[in-house]
């Protein structure tokens, strides 16, 4: 296996890897994610990372692809494994490439993912979920993905952090949700009341609970979070199902919570190396 | 039945009548809605409405009682009905009184209404509606109401017309969602996706499916107030279900149309009419 260099290139943050054999040997973290970076700038910022990472072959994932990112690159249709992301790798020049996103359409739905596909499947890759699995990303906009035979079939994504964030900026419940989430009965209490998917009503709730004295807004974040996540947990699991969750220990942990509170298992997956085994499976493939 | 003057003091607009004998002779509409006007100014205002209306007994319903209004005046819990309000009345001369609001409590859950209460028991009230009843009046907090025995029994409060404000203008889909809502296939395409009571995931479809050129952003917005809407009538109503639906026209045509679609049957009541036969019955039994 040849060394390169990886990048995660995400939004708001962007992380890049040297990869020898199989094992990051250095890294760098910074905010200049698609965002902060313009479209004539990118050259230049592959130049800089290789100044500092080393003069390498670099495999680039996520936003980057976007049309806020480097250039558009087509979405590979699921059911799709990394042989179907590695064939669709967009080739900037003979030692760059960018990692295509996933779609998925059914009926009149349609999804679609970029740079999460990388985890997804490189948790896969590395052993550290089975090959017939649900797999759970949370964040912005919550990815769960099933995978059958090592491939992607089905992903649905609920833009669950997003309406945290837009419920906590604005409107008639910012006041009341500036306080930390934490996982404690208030949050469960959330995920009980989200399990019955009457978002618009419950969340007025919060707003009544606090205007009668019933609930100290002290735990309205928290409730908040509880409801939402639990609103998305919900449809997604049956009773009795193994979810695999890649995240930061904090979400993934309230994740978690919410997992188990409705009658599934958790399991937390280390999400740096699956992105490294994703992404160094894909290399070796379009070798 | 003696004249009098009613206000119904919303939180942006303020709509005042004079009533003689249970009909209006005069009315102004204006901006002066409890966000617009400081505590100490009511005194004035009302002096002003007098000066303009006739120097009569005074009504005031809504906002007006919160505590961004006049004064905080306690809520009368449901079931409740126009005696129980008109007892409820917080005087604050011999003849100027404020309205209470309603609150309704079943477990952890809790809701509350100011100013609704006059309308949805007016329509009963006037003979509008039958005494046992469901009663729908949409707006950025949309009041679902069940009358029993000409008394609301229980209630619902669903921040559906906030949650669409909100996605309009901020975040990743406000872009798409510029467009005026229109009644037509996009919109009820939305109310069957709405059923499935999924929202922050529907909701991330209306960025797939644009991102993948599935579905032009012009009907975007129709399709996200069908959603919104839809999730709400789901979550209220079984099929055969009749509502009484107190809105503006082009509002209570969306929400007739998610009603239709969903199997339940809905009646157009006009608002107007239903406030002035609340309160003036409240007048009546507190004379």
């Amino acid at each position: 296996m040849g060394d390169f260099i990886a990048v995660d290139w995400g939004t708001t943050n962007r992380r890049a890897f040297r990869i020898e054999d199989g094992s990051v040997v250095a890294s760098e973290r910074d905010d200049r994610g698609a965002a902060n970076v313009a479209a004539e700038d990118y050259e230049a910022e592959v130049a800089g990372i290789r100044a500092r990472l080393g003069d390498l072959p670099m495999l680039l994932a996520g936003m980057v692809g976007s049309n806020i990112g480097w250039r558009s690159v087509p979405y590979v249709a699921a059911p799709a494994g990394l042989g179907e992301i590695a064939a669709g790798l967009d080739r900037i020049d003979d030692r760059t490439a960018i990692v295509p996103g996933l779609s998925y359409r059914y009926g009149l739905h349609a999804d679609v993912m970029r740079g999460e596909e990388v985890q997804l499947l490189g948790a896969v890759a590395a052993g550290l979920v089975p090959a017939d699995a649900m797999l759970c990303q949370p964040g912005t906009h919550c990815k769960w993905a099933t995978v059958e035979g090592g491939a992607i079939t089905r992903f649905t994504t609920a833009m669950t952090g997003e309406l945290f964030a837009l419920l906590r900026a604005h409107g008639v419940l910012s006041r009341q949700l500036g306080h930390p989430v934490e996982l404690g009965s208030a949050f469960l209490e959330g995920v009980a009341e989200g399990a019955r998917r009457d978002l618009a009503a419950s969340l007025f709730a919060i707003r009544a609970r606090g205007v009668l004295g019933i609930a100290d807004d002290a735990h309205a974040a928290s409730f908040a979070s509880g409801l939402l996540i639990g609103a998305d947990t919900t449809a997604r699991i049956e009773p009795g199902a193994a979810v695999h969750i890649l995240a930061d220990p904090a979400l993934g942990a309230l994740y978690a919570g919410a997992i188990d509170a409705l009658g599934g298992t958790s399991h937390h997956i280390d999400s740096q190396a699956a992105f490294v085994a994703g992404i160094t499976r894909i290399q070796d493939l379009a070798a």
